[in-house]
């Protein structure tokens, strides 16, 4: 089963690549179909805090670019969703070698869409839970 | 009147040196004072949306950063504090020269402080109001 | 100067009869003008939890509450809004004689509106900053 | 399988029991094991809102509410916890004959506690997801 659906991604291809930040983050997408999206971020000094962990601005910016995709895969025709808002919990330091985060919708209305990400530090093949997310997003 | 409290800033030195994606995003410290921080970005591509307004990881990565330098102007001896959680409001786009975060306590408790930070984009000499968050942070 | 503006009161009117919650709980509107609104309710044992402070979802009822009705008079024409989500900072305990609600929009967009609602509790005369909301909601 | 663990009610029986405005609102406790709680209320009218559906603040009380018990399950010894903060997302209209919250503790540290509650409204046998929220508890 393929992780990427190739209309979606097609579709949301130029939003990717003019979101300029994401890219300078160097941010993978691991997962793309309706309604979720997983992406990743290797770890590097210069994303880090006082801690040697992903810094929180990090976590909260993968947070918020997982949910974004995951509501645009929900878009009909060519709207396009912005975040309104967010709350993030840290849960563990994020330490690892890389931070994964996964975002589901969790409602798909007309205007606002309501998605959940979590978040994930990667340390060898150890899991383990960082953060919670809820985003709401409005359809432009 | 001073913006910056020396000994403040002398106290809190090591940890501002050693948060790498601060120094990374070229942050500034426009005030520092007990129970206050101003903080800012200037624009550059590498830092946009879409839109080429600010990218809301920024965004979310100044309202945590200044809500936590504002907080540690609260700590007592070496305690440190760190984010808890926070919620994170856009208000407008974030298009502008400079993107500027101003955090203020709330509420220091002995275990938890709560700050409230508000963003302002600037265009030449205007200010916008483009987003606030409140911000909970644990004494360590 | 009058605290009540009459005419964004006769057009709420019909709402706040028909919160059969809000009227259960007797709370009172003390502050009614464009884009700020002050309810207030008066202790009982009733609305009470474990330490004789007001319960928590007192709290949350009149932060929400506070921000509808402050959100609903920026409403153009016989527009209604709904509370999309809410995040609410308990700060310290909320004992008293009354709890007070303040809020103010913080931006009144076409389809969103943000309010920030800060709730005291009064002790005879002395008030204290019990919780803080940031309300976001949708019109319809 | 039993939904109540005998020995986490027997402990948690006295903090139900001075919760007054849960008795007011004859909420009902429908399962309470480690880490888990879920509980719920009948419709009345004195819940609602303009629309006939459960007031806004009915839902973020039971949020808040299933939330403290399921994070008081994993106390040790003496220890009570207390809400610091929380976030409810509203999905849907909250209309049914009966309002119910599931909490989970996401993760329990040593001072902080932070658990989801998802709140289904039920119409005869059918349920509907009709909000989320997120709370942060402190142990006291």
């Amino acid at each position: 089963m393929s992780m990427i659906d190739p209309s979606i991604l097609a579709k949301l291809q130029p939003i990717i690549d003019s979101q300029k930040f994401i890219q300078h983050l160097d941010v993978e997408i691991d997962k793309l179909v309706a309604g979720e999206c997983e992406i990743s971020i290797a770890y590097a000094e210069d994303w880090s805090q006082q801690d040697g962990c992903f810094h929180g601005g990090i976590i909260g910016t993968l947070a918020d670019n997982a949910a974004g995709l995951a509501a645009a895969t929900t878009m009909k025709g060519d709207a396009n969703c912005l975040t309104a808002e967010y709350k993030l919990n840290l849960l563990a330091p994020a330490k690892g070698d890389k931070l994964i985060a996964r975002a589901s919708v969790i409602k798909s209305g007309r205007t606002l869409v309501v998605a959940q990400t979590d978040l994930y530090s990667l340390n060898g093949s150890q899991e383990r839970h960082v953060a919670t997310s809820l985003v709401t997003l409005i359809a432009v």
